[in-house]
């Protein structure tokens, strides 16, 4: 087992200006997963849905080679489930809905096959989950990704600081950035999340690109322009699967190559956006993001001789 | 004569959150041909100062090889001044004097020498001034780029469409090129203003880096990460004036080499902000810029081998 995730897999209903979804499959560890099998096909995940969590979702996760046995089912639990209204722009959205139901008291409990998985993803969680799926490794995973979110560090702010000290990088958009450093600055931003403890750090920008920061290296990863976004929804969770999803495939942690890393995140993230949910992730494939890649390298390559 | 630049020539006094500056020398004029000094030694400006602006600035500018005998003295007038504040975040900023003076009835005369310049420089200035400035070139230049902004879209839209339609790029930055057009996507932005005239459209966007386009070929441009942004004032100008002397000097308009001019705008533009007015662009050689240029290529390379 390469790569094992945490994550949640839930159910989202989407509001934008295009459109609006029924209840549909969504949840962190969803798009996670479903962006790294575009890469790797030994992975595995740990999450928790209710008894009306459709069977053939997690038969498709499987399909796709994501061991699912660490799913848990609690009897008569309810899954996740979140509603969200984008504004125009895209940019910032209102939470209609949220029931955490089986999430609300998930103890994750790590499969004995997966505890010495090499390269470990920690999705959007509250931060405890996040340290007590790190805590049932029996061996120090090579690499450790965490994502968290602004509601973390409002509520859970100590232990957040905890789960940051074990992992190996951070994964982050710029607003989490600079609340969690009060720097407005990215770069005195990362500076300062490095010394929390992950010496690598990513601060994505939506629209305007990445961030890849290690000691004194920074690599800037252009976005996509693109004419229309359809579904921010995911876009975030697929940037860090797509990014596991590759680094655990290739196995190798260097700068160079988590650039590429980078780039992979980021074509299938700007896939994810082109429709509602996980729908345009199910009709593409390992091809058509590597196609993709390229066009990231066409859009920002350029010599000085 | 390689370009020619029309721009004002001005006062500016300048408050930041760190700190406020006196009255000191600005103007786009003087950030375009400052910044184009570093890559052509071969350029003249047109632009009008009043009888209280000190000799020893327009002496400097001919030392550095910029052809002032394009700017006019009107006897008894009184130089351009703004004054302006920026907010916190260093991305919005108030106008708090803007005395038009001697800028009021600029009416723009190209000296016989200039009027087959091959390159040709609009600053931010009115369309009809802008629109003057071109018809009285003998030759039709090999490329004409232009700048402007929010307040010529809001007063005399009509006239800067049919300037728009005599240019080869237009240089805006993303709040104008989303006026311009109505569009929020950049991409279909630019085909708008394509659609308008210029066949090629730079869009900048501040820490976040700019894009190049022309026909279907997209280059993204990264910002250069910094710690601290001192004073953005002339920011665009030095971007405008980097790429407009790259291109003139280089005396090649190819995609490719436009790629490298918004590197070299770029480069000069990450100098300006490091501290209030032109202040740091007098600190700094060609070498520094080049060096400058060869931080960004190491900023954004990566490869997909």
């Amino acid at each position: 087992m390469q790569l094992l995730t945490v994550g949640s897999v839930a159910f989202d209903a989407i509001e934008t200006p295009f459109g609006k979804s029924d209840k549909i499959i969504g949840g962190a560890g969803t798009y996670i997963t479903l962006a790294a099998s575009f890469f790797n096909k030994e992975q595995a995940i740990v999450s928790v849905v209710g008894e009306d969590f459709p069977y053939e979702t997690i038969e498709g996760m499987k399909e796709r080679g994501i061991d699912t046995t660490g799913i848990q089912i609690p009897t008569g639990g309810k899954t996740f489930f979140w509603a969200g209204k984008y504004h125009n722009d895209m940019n910032s959205r209102d939470t209609l809905v949220t029931e955490l139901n089986v999430l609300g008291d998930f103890n994750p409990i790590v499969p004995e096959a997966f505890r010495t998985a090499p390269y470990l993803m920690l999705g959007n969680l509250s931060p405890e989950v996040q340290l007590k799926v790190v805590s049932q490794m029996k061996v120090r995973p090579t690499f450790i990704a965490m994502d968290t979110m602004n509601f973390w560090m409002d509520i859970a702010l100590e232990a957040l600081h905890l789960t940051l000290k074990s992992v190996d990088l951070l994964i982050v958009n710029d607003e989490e950035a600079r609340q969690l450093t009060g720097e407005y600055s990215l770069k005195t931003a990362a500076k300062k999340i490095a010394a929390m403890g992950p010496s690598k750090v990513v601060i994505k920008k939506g629209e305007h690109g990445a961030l890849l920061f290690e000691n004194d290296r920074i690599f800037y990863a252009p976005a996509l322009p693109l004419e229309e976004v359809f579904d921010p929804t995911g876009a975030g969770d697929c940037f860090a699967g797509g990014f596991m999803g590759y680094l655990s495939q290739t196995n190798d942690t260097s700068f160079e190559n988590m650039k590429k890393a980078v780039i992979a995140g980021s074509a299938v993230a700007s896939f994810c956006v082109e429709k509602f949910g996980t729908k345009r992730l199910e009709e593409i494939t390992t091809a058509d993001v590597k196609e993709r890649m390229q066009a990231f390298l066409q859009l920002s390559q350029f010599d000085l001789n």
